[in-house]
């Protein structure tokens, strides 16, 4: 890592790529404070050379569960319930905390090294995951999770008390989902959520059996079942909903909620549904874009999740709607709104969270083939450095200590 | 481009891996006079340390159009058959063979870079591809193209016995698709194919419209149009085949046809179909994998469609039959059967096509999680050396290359 003087200025960016169609070339970025103070001609402080760099802003990865780098193709060829109950058991029976933290300081240092400056994290180590993320000076929200299986409801409230917001991690409350937890412990989690101040981050709508399990047990869908609880409301994330119906497009549109697409794991688990992006975008829900845990993905890599997120889209509605500044939005203007900063756009007054990818081998020939570039085209190997909160992170060191990090895991595991 | 000696040991591969689940860790490869002479133990000649790589085959794109390059980005937004026509008016009006050659030129070092040692050429400048084949070292298979919108038949027919094998490139027959040539085309070039003794490579029932249309005119359906010319046979090559009845699968399969899969175009394109991989595999179907050219794709990194491969497969059967390896099958073995070549595999007798990944940052923990890394967690970024009949590629050089002829291109286009 490697940090600047408080005032410095990326100088001369090639491009600078913002998610509303925006492209500027050439100019400077003055950075002060972890801000974003000029745009433009003016150079204070320290100077980067960017002439070779396409400025984007930082990727927000919506949904991940970070210490599943250690179960990365452990069990790939399932659907999504008999996949989870052979995760469970490896979580259950033979996960350490001491495999949990070098998990997740891998999937940090991924996440780094492709470009992402911020993550939602739903795992059992918030602990570890907030001092990583201070460790690596990378915005992480996590929490414990309630999930009545593995763990007792209300241990998982005393735990998630104890957890303390800080410069780089927010606690928020981590509900699996509607199936996996009784309706005692939603409405333990809903208190919990009002009372320490943060969101509700949950699975919502994944898998067909889902929706049958749910009405059969409540009588209601799933997005209806919370609303009946009173937890749809601006401060829920519901993520996976590829079995949602029209009206419940409706109810989400009115509650503020938040949702989060996660293409790749959808289709690696085959649950055969349809996130329903365009409607959504059409109603103005804010979509927020996840690579979903390295064990159902298996890549962090959020450009990658945003080319599957155009692709199966076109897929499954046959016309081509969607476009690659739709994922663009999705993995950066919309991940911070969800997040509470003032970022996802390279502005002045916005914070200074941006990714510089190495220009030399992107090459858009004409301004408006950059979006399709971006999206289509690069991936997280184009990333040279990752600047969060003016901090910047160069590729090769992030290398390093991930290669350091990955031996270690190697000495646990083999 | 780095060349040995003759003969040269590929020492202490970390792991050796095969398409048909053969693993092997810790083991030399003896390379001579492009062939693997051994495996094992034994070391002659030059020694490459390999204690940091892991060895898979050459990775074979079975369709892409290489000149596409400077189309990239040009026009993502559209169904096939606007698409089409705005791509065909752009190579009518405005592209010149300059900007061809350093397409292609560009596509391959691109594919070198990717882990690509053999890839099949649908375009209109076989003549740079078979010189740049030779200049790079890298197997092209290639044509003119039958295209009555663009060509006259019969000088397509002309200029393609211009074309002579040589070391690295083999002329093949390219026509179109049924939808974009005459019956009169057809049979030229079948004509043609037998006579030069190679087989015919063409894009097939990609979208319903293209049913409707060759349905309506002819009465039949594409495959079986086909079978009524005579031209359903082992030299052909079907791709795309989206939209395909099962008795045309049972058509395909008596006749030893070829096949390939272009998973990420196809989506891009929304062609809604659904390649039948499983029903075509299962009766012993030879499916190859492409990319597609550079405009519909767009990139050419097999890794990447490897991986799309398995997820459109989960996501339109909803189930996970399609795995991992299933894929690299695609990729490796049976696209060296589609050439004629002798690899796909790394073993005694066969050739010496063969991709180094850097394994620093591969580490399945488990044997058997490596197909699943291969396919659902690397990408091209992790090519270290490609060696193609035994002539050593390595990364640095590939994208200095590369560098330099982006340049060209910018200078050329912009």
């Amino acid at each position: 890592m490697e940090v600047y003087h408080n005032t410095y200025t990326l100088k001369n960016c090639k491009y600078i790529v913002n998610p509303d169609g925006e492209i500027r070339k050439n100019l400077n970025i003055v950075i002060q404070n972890g801000e974003i103070k000029h745009i433009g001609k003016e150079v204070e402080g320290e100077e980067i050379d960017c002439s070779k760099f396409v400025a984007i802003p930082g990727l927000v990865n919506a949904h991940t569960h970070s210490p599943m780098v250690v179960l990365r193709g452990y069990y790939d060829d399932a659907e999504l319930k008999e996949w989870l109950n052979k995760i469970w058991d490896y979580e259950k029976n033979s996960l350490t905390k001491e495999q949990m933290r070098i998990g997740s300081e891998i999937a940090i240092l991924e996440m780094l090294l492709n470009g992402t400056t911020a993550f939602v994290d739903m795992y059992f180590n918030p602990e570890q995951v907030a001092e990583l993320s201070e460790k690596y000076k990378i915005r992480a929200y996590g929490g414990y999770t309630f999930l009545d299986q593995l763990f007792d409801p209300y241990e998982i409230d005393k735990k998630q008390r104890g957890l303390k917001k800080s410069n780089y991690f927010t606690p928020i409350v981590n509900m699996h989902s509607v199936y996996a937890t009784s309706e005692r412990t939603l409405v333990l989690a809903k208190q919990l959520a009002d009372e320490i101040d943060t969101w509700i981050h949950v699975h919502m709508s994944e898998t067909r059996e889902e929706l049958f399990t749910i009405k059969k047990k409540t009588g209601l869908f799933p997005v209806q079942y919370l609303a009946h609880l009173g937890m749809l409301n601006k401060r829920l994330q519901l993520v996976h909903l590829g079995w949602v119906a029209s009206w419940e497009i409706e109810m989400i549109q009115k509650s503020g909620s938040t949702v989060t697409y996660c293409p790749s794991s959808n289709m690696k688990l085959a649950t055969g549904g349809s996130f329903p992006l365009k409607e959504m975008s059409r109603k103005g829900i804010n979509i927020t874009l996840g690579t979903d845990g390295p064990a159902s993905n298996n890549t962090l890599d959020l450009f990658k999740e945003m080319k599957v997120g155009v692709l199966l889209q076109r897929q499954m509605y046959w016309n081509v709607d969607v476009k690659a500044i739709d994922l663009l939005q999705s993995a950066t203007i919309n991940g911070y709104k969800l997040i509470g900063v003032k970022g996802g756009v390279i502005r002045e007054g916005y914070k200074a969270d941006i990714v510089l990818l190495d220009a030399n081998l992107i090459y858009p020939l004409a301004d408006y083939r950059m979006y399709s570039h971006l999206v289509y085209f690069v991936d997280g190997r184009y990333v040279e450095k990752v600047i969060v909160d003016g901090v910047i992170h160069n590729k090769r060191d992030i290398e390093e200590q991930l290669i350091e990090r990955v031996k270690d895991l190697e000495r646990l595991i083999t």
